[in-house]
Order: C-alpha cells, then sequence, then structure tokens
C-alpha cells in the first residue's frame, strides 16, 4: 500500500524549491528551478508544472501525492493569484493555484511565504498543539503570520499581517512603499544594513564594517562581525533587537499569542537578535501580560521552513 | 404565541443598566441600578438576579426570555469572571456568568465592553454583514474589540485587543498601566483633556478652558468649546485625530478589516475627530490598502450601544 505525502512549493525571487514531504515532515525529495530564468507567467508555469509531474514520477511507486502547497511573495490568497511580485519574472496578475491544480490535477493551495512559515511553524516546529501566536520572518523586509484560533488572519482583502508596515519611528526612514518609519526600515536584513550606516556616520566606533559598500555588506557580514567582537555591529543587533521587541509589545496586546517566533535569515543571528529583543519586549510589557507570552526563534531550519509550511497548507486543511 | 427576547446587561462603574431587547434590536423594558451601591460581590450579584427577574416577570405574557448577555470592564472571558475591575464595587474575582445562570435559569454570556460594542455593531449596527472590522471605544481610557473572520479575537489568555496600551509616542505620557506613551494617554476623553493641559502650557492660545481645573474639565467641555469656535479646542481634537489615525494605520495593516468604528463619548463630538482621524490614516495608509478600509462614526447611540451589544451575546450563537 503507498503513502500519502505532499508537494510543497517555495516561490523566491532567486530560486524555486519544491519537494515531497510526508505527513512527519520529511523530505523525500528535492527539485528547484532559477525562478528568474523562467520569463512569463506561462513559462513559470510551465517549470513548475514540469517539475511537480518530475518529482510525482520519481516516487509514484511508494506514494501517492494528495496536494501540492505553494507558498509565494505577493499572493492575494482569497482569489488564489499572485499579483505585482517585485522580484518575480512575471508583471500580470497569475491565477497560479487555478493554473497548477488544472495542469496538474491535484489539490492545490496556495498562501503568502509568511504565512506559509507560520502555518509550517504549528504544524512541524515550536508552535505545535498552539492555537494563537505570530511568527515574524526577517528577511530582506519584514513579514509576518498571526494565528488567530488555529486560523491564519487573512482579512477581508487577504491583505492581514503586514507587521512590516506598521510605524515604529515618528517620521522615521523612508520606506519602499512609500511611508516613512515602518518597522522593516530599521528590523529587516536591509534594516541593520541601514543601522550600521549610521553608526558608521553618526559615531567614531572603528570597525571592519566601514571597508564595505552598502551594496556590498549583507546581514551575514554584520552577524560574523558581531561574533567577532566587533563592537559597532554589536550595536546595530542591539538597536535593532530594541526595536523589534518594542513592535512586539504592540502585537502581544492585540492579539494575546501564546508565542511569538523569529524566523528568517537574519534569525540566524540567534542570540544577537533574540536578547536585546527579549530584554525590550520585557521592559515595554504591560503589567496583565507579563510573562504571558514567549519571543522564540523558529524551530524550521531557515532553509526548508517555507518548503515545510507549504506542504503544511494541505496537511492541516 | 410568545415571541422570544434576551435580557441585556451593561456594567458601568457608576450605574448598571438592563433592557429586554428583541431580535430586531428594539428595547422593550428597561431597569437599572446604581453600582456603586451594592459593594460586595454577593450583593451586586443579588442585584443583578433580582433585576432580571423583576424585568422577566413583566414581560412574561409576551416575550420568553432564551438568555442573558453581560458586557463588562475587566472580564476574563475564558472564565466568565470579572476580576480586579477598578471601578466595580467588589474586588474578588467574581465568576459572574456562573453566578447569573444559575440564579436567573438562563443560558448567560459575560464580554469586556469593548468586544461587546463591537459585536453589537455587527448585529445591529454600521457593521451589519461585516466579518473583518475594528471598533474602537473612546472613554475614560481606549478599549477596542477585533471581529476576524466573524469572531471576536479573544487571544490565548482572553486579553487581547487592547489597542489603548499600544505605543503611539516614544517615552510618551505616562500611562495607568505603567508604560509611557500608550494610545490611551494621547486618546481617549482623558487623553484629550491631558492634550488640553499640555497646549495651555505649551502656547498663548486665549481659551476659556484656561478657567478649567484639570479635575472640573470634562471631554463635553472641549467638545463645547471646539464647538463654539475656541481654536485650542479646536486644536486639542485635531492633534487627538491624528494620533488615532496615524495608529489605526497600524490596526489596518495587521487585520485587513473591511472597516474601524468609533464609538464612546469622545466619538460624540463627531467630525471634530473623525475628520483629523481620516486625515492622518489616508497620510499614513500604505499604498496596497489604500480605499479599502473606512474609518466611521458607530452607528448605535452611544447611550444603547453597549445594552445591544451585550444583547448580541445571545443573539449571534
Amino acid at each position: 500500500m503507498k503513502n500519502n505525502a505532499v508537494i510543497g512549493i517555495d516561490i523566491g525571487g532567486t530560486g524555486t524549491k519544491l519537494a515531497i514531504i510526508d505527513s512527519a515532515g520529511q523530505i523525500l525529495e528535492r527539485s528547484s528551478f532559477n525562478t528568474q530564468a523562467q520569463r512569463g507567467g506561462e513559462k513559470f508555469i510551465a517549470a513548475i508544472t514540469n517539475s511537480v509531474l518530475e518529482l510525482q514520477q520519481r516516487m509514484s511507486d511508494t506514494h501517492t501525492i494528495i496536494g501540492i502547497g505553494i507558498g509565494a511573495p505577493a499572493c492575494d490568497e482569497l482569489s488564489g493569484t499572485i499579483t505585482g511580485a517585485a522580484n518575480l519574472p512575471f508583471t500580470e496578475t497569475l491565477p497560479v493555484r487555478q493554473l497548477v491544480e488544472e495542469q496538474c490535477g491535484l489539490p492545490t493551495r496556495l498562501a503568502n511565504d509568511a504565512n506559509v512559515a507560520a502555518i509550517g511553524e504549528g504544524q512541524f516546529g515550536g508552535a505545535k498543539g498552539m492555537n494563537n501566536y505570530a511568527l515574524v520572518t526577517l528577511g530582506t523586509g519584514l513579514g509576518s503570520g498571526v494565528i488567530v484560533d488555529g486560523k491564519v488572519v487573512i482579512g477581508n482583502h487577504g491583505l492581514a499581517s503586514e507587521f512590516g508596515h506598521t510605524f515604529v519611528v515618528r517620521d522615521g526612514r523612508k520606506c519602499g512603499c512609500g511611508q516613512n518609519g515602518c518597522l522593516e526600515t530599521y528590523v529587516s536584513a536591509t534594516g541593520i544594513k541601514r543601522t550600521v550606516f549610521e553608526l558608521i556616520c553618526q559615531t567614531t566606533y572603528d570597525s571592519p564594517l566601514r571597508n564595505y559598500s552598502f551594496h556590498q555588506l549583507s546581514a551575514r557580514d554584520i552577524t560574523q562581525a558581531a561574533q567577532d567582537g566587533d563592537f559597532l555591529a554589536q550595536e546595530a543587533f542591539r538597536l535593532t533587537g530594541e526595536m523589534l521587541g518594542y513592535k512586539i509589545a504592540d502585537l502581544i496586546v492585540l492579539f494575546d499569542p501564546q508565542a511569538v517566533f523569529l524566523a528568517g535569515g537574519l534569525a540566524l543571528a540567534g542570540s544577537l537578535i533574540l536578547d536585546p529583543a527579549k530584554k525590550s519586549l520585557e521592559k515595554h510589557t504591560i503589567a496583565m501580560f507579563k510573562g504571558k507570552s514567549e519571543l522564540k526563534l523558529s524551530e524550521l531550519g531557515s532553509e526548508d521552513a517555507a518548503l515545510l509550511g507549504a506542504a503544511s497548507l494541505i496537511y492541516r486543511r
């Protein structure tokens, strides 16, 4: 008798990853393609479909694929479309869910990457058994997924949980969204780079980071410098964590979650970001909420979290 | 044949109001007692029970009471208790839902006053037919209720939706909760009084409000002065609305609601508070959310909104 499995797909600006995942969260087979090489919606969908059918073929003797879960940026979850994604190789509104479902003949679900990561944390990670929690992804921007009463908060137009575009500094840094002072301009891989450059110009701390141009510098470089004892880099993490904790206090009084998880590239810095964030959150938590919500790192490795989350879209139905 | 009706109860610091309400939201009978005259939990519950039985008696020929809905401050909705309410005549944790249900022999529900107001807006007011919306009550403090997917957001410990304790000014005004810069220290009946006093000390605007002590001054006085053309009072409303709109922008990116409603005493100032709040919200709304969520005044008269909301706890089950 064959076992059931799911195909998880993680659509990213650079690469699109696929995997066959069983109900215990084990990755059985993998596949991937260069997102940017598939220009245009039609070609992009064909690349997905071909990869799905090829993966399915590989395991057809032992496993029955029961569905496809897709995590992607800029989804409208209500209509199952991707629309206006800045980093994907098509500009039109693409009905991805419907096209993949039709062409692969499998039930398909599509959700925003941060929501997918939050769902995955509940299915396979640190939020197992929790009905109320949030996950914050610290990547190029800041994304979030919030689970209320066991369900993802989608909102009236499928746009909810843009925690990265809540305000943290009045009339602060210019954001790509057009506003000023959005959280992601301070707290994200890009945000901490901006903070490093602010410290470079505002202070006289010597630092190896003074040898990097803005385009050269990555969050990984800052993490490495901080781990090597560079004060400026450590200070950048302290300021970033402090702001993150301050705004997570807002999230907590609004949603009263059991826990908030940090994921994404910047969360790989571990205690460098977690410790100042926890300290700030503790300071900014009102008495009635003290000790009620925990701030933690995601338990899913950042490499496969999105794939596992995408698979969860099918498993948790 | 008798019609069904519900008893709604609005427990307030000054008075406790009760009413028999039919399924169309019509108030058929009323009753009330002085909250502070019923000192101690036992006496307070007895006052509720007696009022309920007396009301039920009055309409026993024509209506069958099918349940009791209660709105109150400081509820733990998960356990049905009221605990540590600053303005109620008992200090112990009181299992109000259970006691009223047992002593009146009717299904009873208890919810926080702001959640009750939000539910009532959906049942009888401007949010009819909406599944995702929020309501903000501007009274002595700032309360809120958020509806996601047709259900009130309660959170993991029944504490969610403390919008009044999100932060609006870093290291700003001292709040009763112990933190600094909470929204309700600026945006509430008390908040606008503090703003009037800030304007009195920071500016040289002449104003009749300079004749009031802080304890004398009420939000109604400020509203009256603004309506009479007093610039300082108008400026206080402008600043209050501006901050409110700025923070409602946060609410909107997090919850993606169809609308946000303003209720409570300060909302009676109408366009004085609504217009600057809308202008600020418009300015602080990111492009993808433009035109998606409306900011409006509650359509329920502030006198009976809590009673209607309490009745909705039964009708919407």
